[in-house]
């Protein structure tokens, strides 16, 4: 087991009704920046619930945040709550919504330009206090200090993470969720597989728990994906699928162990070349990294085969296959295609992505050894 | 799955070599309390590695918290911490050090009599910064708030749990524990076991995740056991097993499930009357509790058996059965033996243990079915 420091101070308020919490957990001299999307959250009652709890608070309300939030809209909101000393921000929404509001947490109380926080995180030592009520279950967001923010002037998107930017607490009520559309909950769920994957499908690290734990979430996206696809009014089923999310990226099975994130770096050059959904970008690119990467994951493809998805015969190569075939198997599943071509998709953008990498002198994957042509390899796979 | 809170602040600072973080980690103008028990850390160069970290802080030295810390040695350490002004615990050793310094923290901050902290914890409303070294993974009090105090002229002992208390941070150097007696490391394998026992083998709660996890812990003491104990100086083994008493009781798997907690109950009074280990009652308790409550545990007891121990065939009964006889032999296999007889003790405290309860009027268990009448009957088993 590696070394490692874990430190997770956001308080998790799960469960049916929760929402109403909010009218204790922030203080009532709170002033409030109540931030969210599309307004969706007033189609399914999200939005009357929280205003309900928050009826005797002072709140601003902040809509518009984009899936992929912008510097743009965001830098107005850090214009309102510096105008109206608004010291408490509310996120309602799914990931893009909470990362939008930890940058505007971050911004606030940062003298400079405020995209100086993306260049260099450690600028972030501080923070106004952010909540969330979470609305969709995928990024994790609303249990840690990341956010992912873009700059459209000039074509940027860039990460930060810091434990300033930690929300003080997230209420998750499963019974918000029913009202998602089937191609979120089935991008949830494959985003929520693929984080697991890449702090566990590495190399063997001696970290017992941390394998378990990480197969615990894997196991249980394998048993509830079909139903919850079928049904995403089960409360049950939506809340181990919500609370998996949450797990797959707090902290939790990142302890002690190596990571890969090739998956992620490969699938955001799809998405930014063809706007692919991010969830369908890591179900193309997994399979193809794992077989053009299988002599280095063997170890922990057998394991993951084995414990998994219960792969014990055949030889070391037909379960590493087997493994992989399931994991596309259970992709599709769920709704999500596996390869390029089933979205229209071929080989047209390959020679620029291998290109971009090749500038950036990128060395991806756990051990640093997928390089460009790797890349070019692996996204030949994809097609 | 449960409505639930869940909080952890505690920062884990884990690994080789991290005891030298605390010259970082305790700000440079903090006055410290260094709190320590016997003498053991003196022994094996914790103490020398604790002071070198430390050579530029203000260390003030408490020795001699004893095993079950007495509220009459406490309330010493409270006296010199408001005399000296001092604002920072540091804990260096095992469950009862840490938790004597949780309940100083709390002592230190409240106007009234102390021990009124143990009798109602909500008037734990703040206490000093405390953190802790741990040297003894059992107890999992290096990462939560709970703390268990004695008083002697009373014969008293009572519990807390206050998020308070947590320790800002904990340092965990599996090295420090190749010191440890093989009988205290066997207790800390078995105490774990039954921690996590505590908050699985109940009744099925729809908390799919937190079982895998759970039964996640438990497979890797099953898989790590006999060879700690054939050598506890192999650091990937000594990780594991403190990486595994921490998460057992830190609320990671607490999360939304029901929970047991009546083989501590009852393994607290035959602690009381013939002074056993506590790990030892727990060995003694649990396999006899299953046996008698078998029927309303029967589906945990199955997944339990089927999951940890991969017993697959027979009947339900005799699956049930298999899965506790391949506990008992776990404990027995780590060099715990499992009923009272072995020992040298027979029937002679049955009666009085279960005067207790009935004077209690306790109803222990999960659904608390464990009535002093159940009492006798798990105790009869232990013989």
């Amino acid at each position: 087991m590696n070394n490692f420091v874990f430190q997770n101070p956001t308080k998790l308020i799960f469960g049916k009704g929760t929402i109403a919490t909010l009218a204790t957990e922030i203080p009532a001299d709170k002033k409030i920046l109540m931030t969210y999307g599309g307004g969706s959250i007033k189609a399914n009652g999200v939005y009357d619930q929280v205003k309900e709890a928050l009826k005797n608070h002072s709140v601003t309300e902040f809509a518009g945040i984009e899936p992929n939030p912008t510097y743009e809209t965001l830098i107005k909101a850090v214009e309102i709550v510096k105008e109206q000393k608004i010291d408490f921000l509310l996120a309602v929404g799914g990931g893009s919504v909470i990362d939008g509001t930890k940058f505007i947490a971050a911004a606030v109380v940062y003298n400079g330009d405020p995209w100086d926080l993306l260049i260099d995180q450690n600028k972030i030592t501080d923070a106004l206090p952010l909540a969330s009520v979470l609305t969709l279950p995928a990024t994790g967001s609303e249990m840690n200090g990341n956010a992912v923010i873009s700059k459209k002037a000039t074509h940027e998107k860039l990460a930060f993470g810091s434990i300033k930017a930690n929300p003080v607490f997230s209420i998750l009520d499963p019974e918000v969720t029913y009202s998602l559309p089937k191609r979120q909950v089935a991008n949830g769920i494959v985003d929520t597989f693929v984080h697991v994957c890449e702090q566990y499908l590495t190399y063997p690290s001696q970290a017992m728990v941390q394998d378990r734990f990480a197969e615990g979430i894997l196991s249980t996206l394998t048993e509830l994906g079909e139903k919850v696809i079928a049904d995403n009014t089960n409360y049950d089923l939506m809340s181990n699928f919500m609370y998996s999310a949450t797990l797959a990226l707090n902290g939790f099975i990142a302890m002690g162990v190596p990571q890969d994130w090739a998956t992620h770096s490969i699938g955001h050059e799809l998405t930014a070349f063809h706007g692919l959904d991010h969830a369908v970008t890591l179900a193309i690119v997994q399979p193809s990294l794992w077989r053009v990467m299988r002599e280095e994951k063997k170890a922990k493809l057998l394991q993951y085969g084995e414990r998994v998805w219960n792969i014990t015969t055949g030889s070391d190569d037909e379960k590493v296959e087997a493994a992989i075939a399931k994991t596309e198997n259970f992709y599709r599943s769920v709704g999500i295609k596996t390869k390029l071509s089933e979205y229209g998709i071929g080989s047209e953008s390959i020679n620029s992505i291998v290109e971009r990498f090749e500038q950036r002198g990128w060395k991806l994957g756990e051990n640093g050894t997928i390089t460009p042509d790797k890349v070019r390899e692996i996204l030949n796979g994809c097609l």
